[in-house]
């Protein structure tokens, strides 16, 4: 096989032996391999194959539509309005839509979505979001120039770390992310040649952070490269967690006595379910520390439209705001962001809707609380019934799916099934969900695809299906643990 | 202001010292100093500052909607039914409207515009595409799974230069663009840290390529770097010619010959003009020429929805096609354009109406037909409306323009001025743009933020104002040359 490709390949001039090999190191498991083998049963279904199963249940990968949850009708009036403005016209649609609609109209070039945006984004987007995020924090001031529309927080994320990463060998930067994690940050750090520096999130306390983890990893790294980054998902993702005020307020001193840059990954600030957890924004605990952090600690957040009630991915909306951040970096920052010339018009002018939704007495209001209540409050039921099934199993220990849209269960993998995997070449997480898609039609993403403990196994599996839909997904799960569990022992 | 900077830089962590260099050297023209100078007048003169015009015109970016372009009825009737189905009940639009929408979210995760799509773009639409591509090059058969959706053609150009950069030193990949450029490529590859290795374009044969010119700029390359790809814009951008089949066909072997990855940017395909000019796909050339090149070289080309008669920038759709992709390196394309999830999907069905557009014996046919040769016939104009008043002007040469949305023409300036330039430490046509906006309020790019060979001076000018407008801008740039060249000799 090796011989024959490379005589297939050497007369080409790109080849796998040829291309960056940064890119060839960058693994992302939300749509790795096993979602590749789902897509192939899918395919066979359909091409009418005998399976143990009808239909192949993606729980890989948060994207509620897809699962069945239904966009706020509001969101998509004023978008439907904004693309075919002829439409302001029509009676059928609410007044408040057609002026939120003229609105986002008014401030495109030509009055149309077709035309490039400024490169930071729409100027009136970015005041909505100025002022959404002084009402979320409490009135802490913030000012649209620090805000960045961006093509999905992805984008966001990799355009931050890009500015930040520099230097060769030991001067190389390091760049502290959590364990488990979400793995755009470590593909955009191989992407880079950066350095990832692992902080383990402590699973026994519910997948808090711990101030002694966070400087034993620091001073690791600092022997080997020059860390200059913090990155913290809060709700986190794949883990579920909901940082407390106080341990955000730890990192903020921690990131401040370490000289380090924060990055807050807060897409999903409004999916908390659990009683007596609450979203704080860094931003927001920053500025309640005083002018000695809030002046000097330098903070980049981000936003979309992909997750919380709104589930809206497809558009690919997002934001990040940047505090203290050096003038002329953000001039290059703009000067960056520039040449893509600008994120999608209409994400921003759904991120417009999001950050600027239907108020008490406009005509929307009422449809439109009606609607994101119940969305999260599903939400909040599939979170608790999750939990409590995985729990019932022997083998499978869950954290409290706090926040987010996962859980991301501890798996107790028989030695016999770890000793099969590692013959076949698999890490024994990936031999297990694999053979639960081929026996199952379930689709989850092994925790090795997060990162997780050595000698510790998980799974990524969203809380997004429909409840009844879920509950046979969970019962299989069951099913499949004890079957599997036997089956090794 | 050095020490003020550092002192107040020092504690920072990210500095203009300390972040990427990489992305320090990035430059792009199109949305420059002199852009921003434009957004400053533009605010003083809405606060009132008394300056020799009334308004900025914007002559800077190929942005047609901006420009007054209207979009495509279809296009938007199609996109309004997408975003919000409840429309398709309505009877307000016609069928062939609705069949496209209802297809389209039938391709989509839970019908929803708002469900990520596959990684490499929704099914149906590379179906379509592939279809596209295979009518537009007589028969040459295109396969859907060479097409992945991207977000504007920009995204698609990076990548592909991504995958294709490696090595260091003498061993570095070197990457042949022409010049003048668009400056998305030297940014991408200023980005990516791989060599820009400059062809030039033949100014007094219309911009066209010379066989001999690219032979010198690879041999003089090859000393230094490993060139790898060679880049060729056509239509072109910033100088507007058409290639011929011919030098298509030079181009060809030369990269067969010299083993070098082709990149087609065709994103002005259908913005052809001149008469006796039309616009050839490097990929039917390549298959006209016979397997011997058809299954060996190495092709991407890119198309987009922001060009041709569409002008549809803000929802930064795209596509491009790769031929004779190494299987295994494009495995690693699919896992890289997979960590950015998906194409922002607003975007992939909008290049699905255009590459499945309205059919004769459809509603919407004749509206669509007349939508857009109007369109296409008044750039038509516009174009020899441009080359032939400014060919007027004594000082300034322009080429025809062929195809594309720009003139690029050439200016002579007087030695006075080119010193009094370079005295305030600034190129001599960015001191001749920046005194035009200052004088005229006209925003042009200088020709030096493309490239042009030295001692040669040029700006770009879109063609793109309403022809009013376009024919006062014309009389006001000569008028301003000429008083230029009057004050500086």
């Amino acid at each position: 096989c090796k011989v024959q490709r490379s005589a297939f390949s050497q007369n080409k001039v790109l080849t796998i032996d040829t291309m960056n090999p940064n890119v060839k190191k960058m693994e992302y498991a939300v749509r790795g391999p096993i979602v590749q083998r789902a897509m192939q049963i899918e395919k066979e279904l359909r091409e009418g194959v005998k399976k143990p199963f009808t239909e192949v249940i993606k729980a890989n990968i948060g994207d509620a539509h897809a699962m069945g949850q239904q966009p706020i009708t509001f969101f998509r009036q004023v978008l439907a309005l904004c693309s075919y403005p002829e439409l302001l016209n029509d009676n059928m649609f609410p007044e408040d839509a057609k002026s939120r609609a003229r609105r986002i109209l008014q401030a495109c070039g030509g009055n149309s979505l077709g035309a490039y945006s400024a490169s930071q984004g729409i100027d009136c987007v970015r005041q909505d979001v100025a002022r959404y995020i002084e009402r979320r924090d409490g009135g802490v001031p913030c000012d649209p120039d620090n805000v960045y529309l961006t093509t999905g927080a992805s984008n966001g994320i990799v355009t931050m770390l890009q500015l930040l990463v520099c230097g060769e060998g030991a001067s190389k930067t390091g760049v502290m992310i959590s364990i488990p994690q979400y793995p755009l940050y470590s593909a955009a750090l191989a992407e880079l040649g950066a350095v990832q520096v692992n902080y383990y999130l402590n699973e026994d306390k519910c997948w808090s952070m711990d101030l002694s983890e966070l400087e034993r990893s620091l001073a690791e790294a600092r022997k080997h490269c020059n860390p200059k980054a913090l990155c913290v998902i809060n709700p986190g993702n794949p883990t579920g967690q909901v940082q407390s005020r106080q341990c955000i307020e730890d990192v903020i001193r921690f990131a401040a006595k370490e000289h380090l840059f924060l990055m807050a990954d807060e897409v999903y600030q409004d999916n908390v379910y659990a009683e007596g957890c609450q979203f704080h924004s860094f931003k927001k605990v920053l500025f309640e520390l005083g002018p000695q952090y809030s002046n000097t600690v330098e903070l980049a957040s981000f936003h979309s439209t992909s997750k919380c009630y709104m589930g809206e991915c497809g558009f690919r909306g997002g934001y990040m705001e940047v505090i203290n951040m050096d003038p002329e970096v953000k001039a290059q920052l703009t000067k960056l962001v520039s040449i893509r010339l600008c994120a999608p018009v209409p994400g921003q002018a759904l991120m417009d809707l999001v950050v600027n939704s239907p108020q008490p007495g406009e005509p929307s209001y009422t449809t439109f609380m009606k609607e994101r209540t119940a969305t999260l409050s599903l939400l909040a039921e599939k979170a608790k019934l999750t939990e409590e099934i995985l729990n019932t199993v022997p083998g499978i220990t869950c954290n409290p799916v706090q926040g987010a849209m996962y859980s991301f269960p501890n798996i107790s993998l028989p030695q016999k099934a770890i000793k099969e995997a590692k013959a076949l070449g698999q890490v024994p997480d990936m031999f297990y969900c694999m053979k639960m898609l081929e026996e199952t039609g379930i689709c989850l993403v092994p925790g090795s695809g997060f990162g997780q403990k050595d000698g510790t196994y998980h799974f990524r599996m969203t809380i997004l299906p429909p409840t009844d839909k879920l509950k046979i997904l969970l019962a299989k799960v069951k099913e499949f643990h004890l079957r599997f569990t036997q089956q090794y022992s």
